[in-house]
């Protein structure tokens, strides 16, 4: 440690949060930022969408793979694809952050930079937070989102008859947690997907509009987390794998390099945070329809067939 | 670890949190409570309050005085107090929780118990959370909260000639602190106190419609949460030795058996969760006025003297 990179413990809580908060222009609809015992942020259509998500280090991220400012955006974009998966526009994050002492305040601020970048991408600001010695880094996030008015997108009212369909990347995370495993170098791009997706922003609220009947994000897998819509709906889910073949073929010549399926990863693979929703209609532009709902006991197949690969990811 | 005492990775993440969210009965604001990729609340008046904090094992509780129970109850207290600052009501909250893979399930249940029976004070609900993998428990709670139409009551704009005025405990949870160091097991209530704050919940609101000028919760100890005051509004705030008399006193025999300065505690102690404020004219029924706001240089000062004792709770 330099004199240039003081650690947390020197620099003090609350001067760090001084640097972190320091020129973040706040968007207009946060009616009092970081500073005060809590922040105040206008609820669009009088109704507040609010979910959290915990990263935990060696868990959900590796500090010799990742830089803070990796960190910080995969957080924000997580919690962002749930608000999304609503169908709302994620409005407000705040963010708690447990970590060694001897981390360097610079990292935070690169965190804090890291998050500020994720949430330009779609107008939101970060309003408040914590700061806390851990002896792991743990960030916690929780998001604030807008339904414009809409009603919210569940995962409970799927209906047979409906198409399923997707929109975002399939497997590239899981892809890219293979060759980091493997020490793979390339491709590169995949490498960084695992440690940043890229959620498809403004898509959940377009599925909304278009009229999605149940929609969810692919934080645990496609299989997995459609058998969530199918438990909550009391539906079949039936995958065409012909629908996804150009999802496997992309990542088929990676998954040839590390021994691996890559059908695992289109199927099991999470983290890509892609949206799979349920339309009675067609799906709005840019989604790709990859099956349908059924009458029949709640589960997920592959061509009629249940799918027997990866349960997904688990927490335990 | 029994048969009948299954961990949560024997459980798994989705069974354990059916068992936390089973039988919960959430307040009319909430739209919709867990289960799906989000919660929606109501936001009164169009506005969300919203402040989160991070608990972190052997840092802020240890598990060997908490029971499970009191953790939660101290993670929602302390959220709830911070949207009690701005004058808000607390309506929702939303939990992270991470543990490790051999914490028995049981203990998560209990947790969430506490939680539950601390916003059963104020008619607020626990409307979604995270549970992860971790090497040590860590809890991550998240308030909204509800105006009620009021301005917030912030903490850069006390004004002099104001009167600080307190409502809640003082020092208890600093005492408390000592005994259990020092093996003391009496006074029981205060060890209690340690664990579990008491904060004066609806004080919030009261003082917001009373007019308070400025206001904070006490989380880092009187002196140092009034410098935040202090240093806010730009204004020096002078407490009275005499109108903190029978807080001092109150624990005077208590530290004349654990060696320390009753002082110290009444000034230096935090995690009451007291609420502090500022007023221009009389404040509510049961607060204690201690003090008046000044012109001249941020600072705190006790009967015109700087205060020179604790700084406060320290984060690193």
């Amino acid at each position: 440690m330099t004199d240039r990179d003081p650690t947390l413990a020197q620099v003090g809580e609350f001067t760090v949060i001084d640097r972190i908060v320091a020129g973040r222009a706040q968007p207009p609809s946060v009616v009092l930022g970081p500073g005060d015992d809590a922040a105040i942020v206008l609820a669009g259509d009088g109704r507040t969408v609010v979910s959290t998500d915990m990263l935990v280090q060696d868990r959900h991220f590796r500090l010799d793979w990742s830089t803070p400012y990796d960190i910080g955006r995969k957080a924000i974009a997580q919690n962002a694809a749930d608000a999304e998966a609503m169908g709302a526009t994620p409005t407000a994050f705040v963010v708690a952050f447990g970590a060694p002492k001897e981390t360097p305040a610079s990292a935070a601020v690169a965190m804090s930079d890291g998050m500020w970048a994720e949430v330009a991408k779609f107008g939101a600001g970060i309003v408040g937070g914590d700061l806390v010695s851990a002896p792991l880094w743990v960030v916690s996030v929780t998001v604030l989102g807008d339904l414009g008015g809409r009603e919210p997108v569940r995962r409970d009212t799927a209906r047979p008859g409906d198409i399923v369909a997707v929109i975002g990347e399939l497997g590239r995370s899981a892809a890219g947690y293979a060759l980091w495993l493997k020490g793979i170098c390339e491709p590169a791009e995949l490498r960084r997907r695992h440690l940043v997706p890229e959620p498809p922003y403004g898509q959940g609220a377009a599925a909304a509009r278009a009229g999605a009947s149940s929609m969810t994000d692919v934080s645990d897998g496609l299989a997995a987390d459609l058998g969530h819509i199918a438990a909550a709906s009391g539906v079949r889910i039936d995958l065409s794998r012909q629908a996804l073949r150009a999802d496997h073929d992309a990542l088929a010549p990676v998954a040839a390099g590390t021994g691996d399926d890559a059908w695992d990863w289109v199927l099991g693979g999470g983290e890509d945070h892609a949206l799979v929703a349920t339309f009675a209609g067609a799906p709005p532009p840019g989604w790709r329809t990859i099956g349908r709902v059924l009458d029949g006991a709640a589960g997920v197949d592959l061509d009629g067939e249940p799918w027997r690969g990866s349960a997904g990811w688990q927490s335990f």
